[in-house]
């Protein structure tokens, strides 16, 4: 019954570039603070700035199989989105499989389990966000769904979705509209760099963004 | 109803600074081992040792609005300590906040939440301890109260203690009697540079603090 | 009624050194996915990589005394295995403890509780895996066993078992036939080394690992 | 920005009731092991079994506001399931929100977060499936949609899918298909009572099952 | 170093009784929603309510000494209330204590840890609320402080203070002005027995509570 | 490589009727407070202790295969101890399980996973402790070892020792000097009789176990 999805729109690389400037914050805050994967996806290595279309695969608890599979799948700048069936902390993926995925043009790995290897991981420089690290090993017995819409850190993810991922996590942006987010995500830290400027120069951001009014009007008192 | 106390009582900064050479682990000895805050706060840098005195500021889930009213009230050598009023790990501080916080003079941040642009932090040298990473953004709507005595990391905070913070975690020591705090710490690190170099030199530490005849009291046998 | 056994049957040296070299995932996969420790045990360095025999302690909550009276057990390529007889978080080692393991010759330590003065074990260079991070101090009140069989990480090792442990946790292997399992992990290391070529020259697994026979069998469809 | 959505197909009535005489276990298995919610959403009283179609509410954290939006899109039949755009487990919900949801129609709640006054829910007969219980109770500022596809428990719910839930959780079942996952949840009902029935005379499920053969393959030896 | 204070000025018996009829969740919102004890301490019964004084006893980790000296300051009325210097699951109280404590008044416990014999418990109607269930048993090795301030469930509870219990969990109202709390706590339910009637008849809270105005203000917009 | 050991010696039937009448904190004390499972295993039921020799199985990750195959091998009296090679809260275990179970005259089921169909395991009357409920379906594709020993809940157990479970966990008691244990713990039950009625008349503790001058000479003071 398992099947795997061979055609897929993706968005368009000028975008994936676009947001891997911007990062996981301003990304979320462009769209309304909507589609940050669950915390419990930590970054495994310090610095990385990745962003890219969603290749999905789920997979079974124990059971990394699929993800052979879906490396066939990879196109250049995917992100490979990991999620299993039933929760699952097993290392699901390490240096071999990197070494495969980095060969098929893939950026970087977001799963909702295990990794193991991590100290090949960080030294070839292949970037993961986890839920955890693990050398529990995985058979190979069980077919699930490749490039299917999948729940991934508590977010549904769309093949072809950017996918944008740095130190503070995860963040999915729908392909359709990705455009327009990214346009408000510019406007966005444009205006950030200005406060920035201003707060770094002992002005207080009450003042700067007109907050004392409202908090007046709401009841706030000194004593 | 919420309020904002003004006028608070500040341990004083030689203190703090005594503090800051020993760290915590050596300040919660000294105090009876008390005032460890939960070990969820985790640093979110490596090797940064602080020490200072607490502004204290409660939020709403999911709200970081009172935290622009509390940096209004910071003196030089505060430490900003954030708790929920109820549990939350949404990114209540990023680098926005980082920078006014700095050019207020505040030393760094204890919260019992989360806190995003970690990377932007880290490359500012703002130390941070929080309970979680997270990009998730935070509204401007309820108002709590600041600089009242708040439970953070399970302990009770009050205005002005002294709080210590390094990569073990952080630790509160009231400020009515920190200087005594200090004087048993600094006798307490005299005292463990002296074993160290009998533990160094191979010594057992069973002699060093004749521990055979109370073991061998209590039924300790050897086979 | 609790004892130290001072006679115990040592994994040997050279399958230890052995083992350094693979590391865990590789040696776990050796015995049939079998031995890892549970993955709440992490280490608080990066890149360490060590085997030796076990030097086992069972600890009260909250009370490291037979800490203490373990190290003088210690023979040099020890590595202590702590675990608590009832789950706690509080911090049983730091600097000192360290200071002394490594003067008896000890290689590190696996603890299935918390550590403290992280910063000096990192400077120290003596590498850790634990549960936690605390400066919750400990009492020296309650007698338990010294090398006896235990539960570490959810699994049991007995005194002088090899235990292997690097960035991706700790596995332990078993005394009795440590050196087929050497074996088994040196050829499957040989066999990845290969494999791993492949993958990097842009060959699929599917291909290499002969899936897609197996593949088809089971029902797996592409749309 | 939020918004509501009035116009929503529902699942038939039948097929809910269909749904509710077999319950969850079946439920998901009769769609390949897919659409169980994740088993932190637990129930808050014993024996209820209940199917409806989704009434999907969306909630910011601590802010139970668009509960009280969503009630008036309540048809009978309903279940009403709420999931918080951050994690949370304040009390969202207590016996003034059960007493007008049962009168308009509402059959029970499914919540990935907390609920409060559970005493009262449990004398009304209101079924409730929660995260956690707690009285924290939420303020009323901040919008969010109603009446849209949402994550909860970890799967996606569409408004108008089929909920099915019992003591051992909650599935969802995809509105369409869902008469065809309701005729196969039939048919493994059945087999299962056949199944029943031998296991209870002492046949083994090696036999009924005809594993023996498989077992031999991949390798079982009896000792 | 430890002590024991002998006199504390308790909440007078009326108030208590009051709350008793009110529950949790209404003397959360009269005083602010402020008070509620971390939901992970959980009733261990069903349909208990329960109101007191604290009596308040600091345990060490895996150690319940202290409970037996703090039985002996007990006064008819009174909660216990137990708290461990740092995380503990273990068992700290059973029947056999359960029954000195309702020999000397006490009528109910609140732990921020474990206890066992919960069937004896749950026979002899002595209700408990505790953050786990645990056979472990502890040793009487360590002093603590009774009848101090503490943190228990992430709240400071004084001595004396009222404790309220149901099964939505444990709230705490601070002595001074619990009589005010109590005030508003019954105009609290006076006001929400009469929605409860209106929303039993159909209304909506929109309606009830005149929230269409402000809805549309924010943006709220129907599709 | 999988395997089935068949000839397994059992601690005898009248030593386990023994403990079933004391229960799991009586046992757990009398062998010095050792042998408790992880308090994560939960009844399921209220009310029920059982006692009775481990059957065990290992199972991998999100597949139930060997129970089936343990179920076999089954002997009336047997409980059936269940743990993962690798953590999982999958539904292992449910009706017809339990069905074929009873027939074959195991008494109950302790798992380190999940179960499922509870409120026919509870109509059945059949016992469950487990970690979780779960109704995610399992595969049947791996092969584990059946009456090995293995570690569950944390704790060692070989098959043919004593498990004991009621509403306050699990215990395991070696086959080896169960007898032992159990006539300790008569006595430590006939004990506690006599000190219940002491309590019960108002006696403390204190005086009862002669606990003044200890707590004296450790520096407890009254004030």
């Amino acid at each position: 019954m398992a099947r795997v999805v061979t055609k897929v729109d993706r968005a368009d690389a000028t975008t994936c570039a676009g947001f891997a400037e911007l990062g996981v914050a301003t990304a979320h805050e462009a769209q309304d603070r909507t589609g940050l994967l669950h915390p419990r996806l930590r970054p495994r290595q310090s610095g990385a700035v990745i962003a890219g279309t969603a290749l999905t695969c789920e997979v079974a608890p124990g059971d990394n199989w699929m993800i052979h599979v879906a490396l066939e799948q990879a196109r250049p700048g995917d992100i490979l989105v990991v999620s299993p069936t039933s929760r699952c902390d097993d290392g699901y993926f390490g240096d071999l499989l990197a070494t495969s995925a980095r060969a098929r043009g893939i950026r970087g790995l977001v799963i909702d389990a295990g990794v193991r290897d991590v100290a090949e991981l960080l030294a070839m420089g292949f970037p993961v966000w986890s839920k955890a690290v693990s050398a529990q090993g995985c058979v190979k017995e069980t077919l699930t769904d490749v490039q299917v819409p999948l729940v991934c850190g508590d977010r549904l993810i769309t093949p072809g979705d950017v996918i944008v991922a740095d130190d503070d996590g995860v963040c999915v942006v729908p392909r359709d509209g990705a455009g327009n987010v990214l346009d408000r995500a510019r406007r966005r830290a444009a205006l950030e760099a200005e406060k920035r400027a201003l707060y770094a120069s002992g002005a207080l951001s009450l003042d700067v963004n007109a907050m004392r009014d409202r908090l007046r009007e709401k009841g706030l008192t000194y004593e």
